[in-house]
C-alpha cells in the first residue's frame, strides 16, 4: 500500500496531465520550469544525464527535430507514489508515447519505466530527477 | 494547480468511465444521453458543429458504419479539471483511439486533444459541451 | 455514480500499479500472490478457468513463451468501482497490452475488458476473481 493520500495522488495526476501537456506542445522552456532549477533528467538507457534546467532546455532544444512532423503524446500509466517526507515524494510509472503525422499515421516509441523525485516548493510540485528506463525483454 | 478535490477528480474520472463505455459500445442512445438536452459536439478538426440530442443521435447513427467489423476503444489521459462555479466543470484531455478487428489486429486513429464542459444537475454530470482538435504536428 | 470514496479510488489505482508491474516483469509468483489462495482466472474469450494461485503459477509459466524476446505493459483505463460490501468491490476496466521489442519495435495484442472482484484481507486488497473478455466488433 501507498502512505499518500488520495488528494496527494490528484495532486500527482494533475502535475503530470500538466508537465505532459508542455512536453508535448515542444514547449521546452515550459517544461524545463517544472524541473528544480538543478533538476536532473538521466536517460539511464542511453547513459546520459543532464543537470540543471539550462542544460535541459539545451538537450531538449536539440532533441526537436526528432519531432519534426509529428505530433507526439506521451501516455502514462500505473503511478506509484511514496512520500519520503512532506514535501518530497517518489513516483514511479510507464509511459507509451505516440508519434502520429499530419496525415493522422500513428507509430510508436518504445515504451519506458521513469523514476522521479517530486518536491514540493511553495505549495508547488516540481521535478527533482527523472530516471528514465526503456523496456527491455525480461530473461526468461 | 487544480482548484478541485479530490472527490471532484473521482468524479469525474467515474463519469468517463461511464461515458466511454457507452461510446465504444456504440450505444448511440445510452452516449447521448450523458449529453444535457441540448449538448454541442465541436469537432473543431473538421469544422463540424452538432448540436443537441437528437442531432447528436442522428449524427454518430450516421457515423456508424465507420466502425463496422471493429472494436473500438478511447483511451483518455492527462485530465485536467477547472471548476468554474459549484456544478461546472472545465475538463481536458487527450485520447488514443482503437480499432481492433475480429481477429485481433489494432490499428488507431489519430491522437486527439479535447475540451468539455461538465454540468452537474441533480448530483450527476453531464457533457455540456465537446470539442474535439485533432492533434497536428508542432511548427518547429 | 460510484458509492465508492477518493480513497477507495486511489487505494485500487495504487493495486493495480503494483499488480500490473508484477505481471510486466513476468514474475509469475509475485503476481500470483495478489490473489487469494482460491483466486480464480477465468479467460471467457477461450473457455479458459484457472482456479487457485498454484494453478495460476503453472498456467502463467506454461504461457512464458509467449513473451519471449517482448517487453510486455498493460495500460488500463475506465476503472468502475463498486462496494459489494465493506471489504469486496466490484472493480471493471479495459487494457490495452504492448509488445516491444529489444530494438524498439511495438506491436499490440487485442484489446481487453475486464471484470475482477478485490477483497480487503487485514487492509490489503487481493484478487478473488478475474474475468477478461476480448474486445469484439460489435455488431451493427
Amino acid at each position: 500500500m501507498s502512505n499518500v493520500s488520495a488528494q496527494t495522488y490528484f495532486e500527482v495526476q494533475t502535475f503530470y496531465a500538466q508537465q505532459m501537456r508542455l512536453l508535448d506542445r515542444l514547449d521546452v522552456e515550459g517544461y524545463a520550469a517544472t524541473f528544480t532549477e538543478d533538476g536532473v533528467t538521466d536517460h539511464a538507457h542511453r547513459g546520459e544525464k543532464v543537470e540543471g534546467r539550462a542544460a535541459l532546455i539545451a538537450g531538449a532544444k536539440h532533441a526537436l527535430p526528432r519531432y519534426k512532423g509529428v505530433a507526439v503524446r506521451h501516455w502514462n500509466d500505473h503511478y506509484l507514489i511514496d512520500e519520503v517526507d512532506e514535501n518530497t515524494l517518489n513516483v514511479t510509472y510507464c509511459s507509451l508515447v505516440t508519434r502520429t503525422t499530419a496525415d493522422g499515421k500513428v507509430d510508436f516509441e518504445p515504451t519506458f519505466a521513469i523514476e522521479d523525485v517530486l518536491v514540493r516548493v511553495d505549495g508547488r510540485l516540481y521535478t527533482r530527477s527523472r530516471t528514465i528506463h526503456r523496456d527491455l525483454p525480461v530473461a526468461i
